[in-house]
């Protein structure tokens, strides 16, 4: 099975490489770029009938930083 | 207006940290992890009325390594 974990920053953590993409995009002439967030996209293939309390689980204690970071898990 | 790009890597491409976090949780224990592939997640806050031309442009230009990496926008 195919699950897909989303992790971004939260609100009012500082994003040092969306800041990056955004004055990178600016200085390429893009300036309808207000604002940039980077996240990462996790893809996971596992074995059949892995449960989401166990996906959450990989998330807390590997895959985001709970701390600083949010994440969303999405079971295809 | 809100754009929401996803950057992976293509197929047949090595994916090192995908590999990395895939050991790695197999040594915490989750054996149902049988393959990872991570990629990028970038939110973009841009001008009203921005096209996806122009977004697809900013993809092509700077967000992806077009050799290597497929995106995907999703506009909000």
């Amino acid at each position: 099975m195919k699950a897909k974990v989303y992790v971004t920053l939260k609100n009012g953590v500082l994003d040092p490489q969306g800041k990056a993409i955004s004055h990178a995009l600016e200085s390429l002439g893009f300036d309808e770029a207000r604002d940039v967030r980077q996240g990462k996209f996790i893809e996971l293939e596992l074995a059949d009938g892995t449960s989401e309390a166990r996906i959450e689980e990989m998330c807390r204690k590997l895959l985001a930083n709970t701390v600083i970071e949010n994440y969303r898990i999405e079971i295809a």
